[in-house]
């Protein structure tokens, strides 16, 4: 790929074969067993099947008496019949004995059925004193009690490999024993932030420098979309500085924001060439058409514009896509969607794909005007974006677009 | 309020009035400073108004050169113009002199524009050789700079008070030199878990006795929703030891599971009465019935069922909205819902609520049967749950419901 500094693109990729280059490229990145409290929301590399049964002994449903049912045949109201109370057994416990004609036993609601007992009379159709019990309701054979495996059954599959983990999932791997769980490996990624002018996040900006407001937004996506982010180091705009870090940087992924474009110094691009492969240089976006990819030292690495709305825009087409592929996450962003007529057109060309920010507004999508990529706060004064897909020339006025909702 | 054990409950109360009662209670628990870092997902308490103008300085939207515009009229491929290349300038550093008749800077994307420029020429309209650039485009006054406060103005609201932060939004606060930010507090939570019964998760299941399920779905759940798990404490089921917890474990809320309903072993109900308020115990919701809540030395307190579904579903009834409130929140349920029409009816009574777990299936919702609330599995096989409100009797097979989709 020539070098292309001050010389403008002079080919760009398609949106569409890009995320295809991705998708081709990137894979996940391992496995490791994590321990139940660090488990929800991770995928799992494998099914888990059932160790044992769910549960694994009859216990009552409901707090009441366990009896013979066929004793309370016919109890009710104005024919009250009465039972002996032999012993109590709570959960964790177990009743050392069995339940005889006449006899009851106390039980709370998951403890073992005691032997001899076949139904568990609920509390609110007793009463009991002086060791008699009366009740006032008859049960049915096999009544409030939870049978062996009735939850999970042995050997069963619980989960099928590749889900993402749940609270409540979880909670089940907890209640068949499960202590630690095998998982995708996140992604580590590094983030090389370049520019002279850059400040770090929390300096004030002062002369003609201003402050890196990516660093921080990338962080929070990432994680998001399921990497650690191992390091995050603020380079000049010094090509051998840079050389090194895209050599020698920490992770499974490397990220670039500024210089990627085609000025004096735009060092990232040329030098993936040089030392690994420049797949992409320039793509048919607007905003985030200085966007690239490659690849160094069997790692994917993404150049993202330093401008804040096309790092966004680029980040989230790309990134937050190798991100998830090598996390073995589902593919989709996680925004929410709504269909929303336009206030206004958006004007697109065929090859293209537009990203506009839009504000819903009593029920349409109004777009932010911008001269360009250059305005961040029409990302927080946005309620989300429209793609407008390189297939088409635009949306119309009136027409229902389909909104990504950054919320 | 009435000693219930072993006597059932009097009286269920109302979801409705219980929510209400959690909205007038409970309270934002105070506000704190985070670092950017920390800021995404978090809560503003006051507004954020500019310090200062982005950009502070006009720059350059383009690689190019900065020049006098009028200089370029009537350039084009066929008539190219050319001018004496007198310096260059890059981000974060200044041009020293003022560019003059038939001169330019050479000049990258964000550098700040040069005395006497009044446009920049973007680079993929020129060529440069030994000093001298040949325009082939024109462009007019201002085109290609970004003037002083054109993305922000100095003194402007940026973000309203309340507002949950935004990745990009964190890029924003970096941008304008704001290094920490006032958010709410995160209320802090502590978990008692009670159960003779009960293994602590990770361990393997064995005669009577089960593993707490509930622990680690409640954390992740807590986090889902701004809360600080400070601690969870395994308690047996001794009503000293769950009083001293109860007074002195650490957390601006407490939790409780298990020992929550009428049995002789559920201390936690009639501890809450003599050492504070109990403001709520059963409730009129399938499954959850046995919930309770209190208030003890100046803190809320929840009882949840020890049952997992019941415990799930009360958890995001009531406890989820708490927290809400005590992070300054949007109250609402962070599910994705969708109108689906049911495969089964779903039954249910005036004046009761009842969450019902379904399995979305060609296009349809059918309802997970269980014997009861003990099935845990119910909620890890359904993609999500149906709430039949107090006022209705049910939703017949065909009709529409909203489904709360758990992903």
């Amino acid at each position: 790929m020539a070098d292309v500094r001050m010389r403008g693109f002079q080919q760009r990729m398609e949106v569409s074969r890009f995320q295809a280059l991705i998708q081709e490229r990137v894979r996940p990145v391992g496995d490791e067993a994590v321990p139940l409290a660090e488990a929800t929301g991770r995928v799992l590399v494998t099914q888990v099947a059932a160790e044992v049964d769910v549960p694994a002994f009859p216990r009552a449903a409901m707090d009441g008496y366990a009896l013979r049912s066929e004793e309370t045949f016919g109890a009710g109201a104005y024919n009250p019949l009465t039972f002996r109370v032999v012993g109590e057994v709570t959960p964790g416990r177990t009743f050392d004995g069995t339940v005889g004609a006449g006899e009851a036993v106390r039980i709370m609601t998951g403890a073992p059925i005691p032997d001899g007992a076949d139904a568990v009379l609920m509390a609110e159709a007793t009463s009991e004193a002086d060791g008699i019990m009366t009740a006032t309701e008859s049960v049915t054979p096999r009544k409030n009690i939870g049978r062996i495996g009735e939850d999970i059954k042995i050997g069963s599959e619980v989960f099928a490999a590749g889900r993402v983990l749940r609270p409540q999932d979880v909670g089940v791997l907890a209640s068949i024993g499960v202590g630690a769980v095998p998982v995708h490996k996140r992604p580590a990624l590094t983030m090389l932030i370049t520019g002279n002018e850059l400040l770090k996040p929390g300096e004030k900006p002062r002369d003609a420098m201003i402050v890196d407001s990516n660093s921080v937004m990338l962080q929070a996506l990432a994680v998001r979309d399921g990497a650690v982010v191992t390091e995050i180091r603020h380079l000049p705009d010094e090509r051998e500085v840079i050389r090194d870090a895209l050599l020698n940087a920490p992770g499974d992924i490397l990220l670039t924001t500024g210089g990627t474009s085609v000025g004096v110094e735009d060092h990232a691009p040329t030098l993936i060439a040089e030392e690994g492969e420049l797949l992409v240089h320039g793509i048919a976006m607007r905003p985030s058409a200085p966007t690239g990819f490659g690849w160094v030292r069997e790692r994917p690495v993404f150049l993202l514009p330093g401008n804040p709305v096309s790092c966004l825009a680029a980040y989230d087409f790309f990134v937050a896509l190798a991100l998830r592929l090598m996390g073995a996450r589902p593919q989709a962003w996680p925004y929410r969607r709504a269909e929303i007529p336009l206030k206004d057109r958006i004007s697109s060309q065929i090859g293209r794909t537009d990203y506009a920010r839009v504000r819903v507004n009593n029920g349409h999508a109004e777009l932010l005007a911008t001269s360009g990529a250059s305005a961040l706060s029409t990302t927080t004064l946005a309620d989300g974006f429209v793609v407008v897909a390189q297939e088409s020339e635009g949306i119309a006025a009136g027409e229902a677009a389909e909104v990504w909702l950054y919320d």
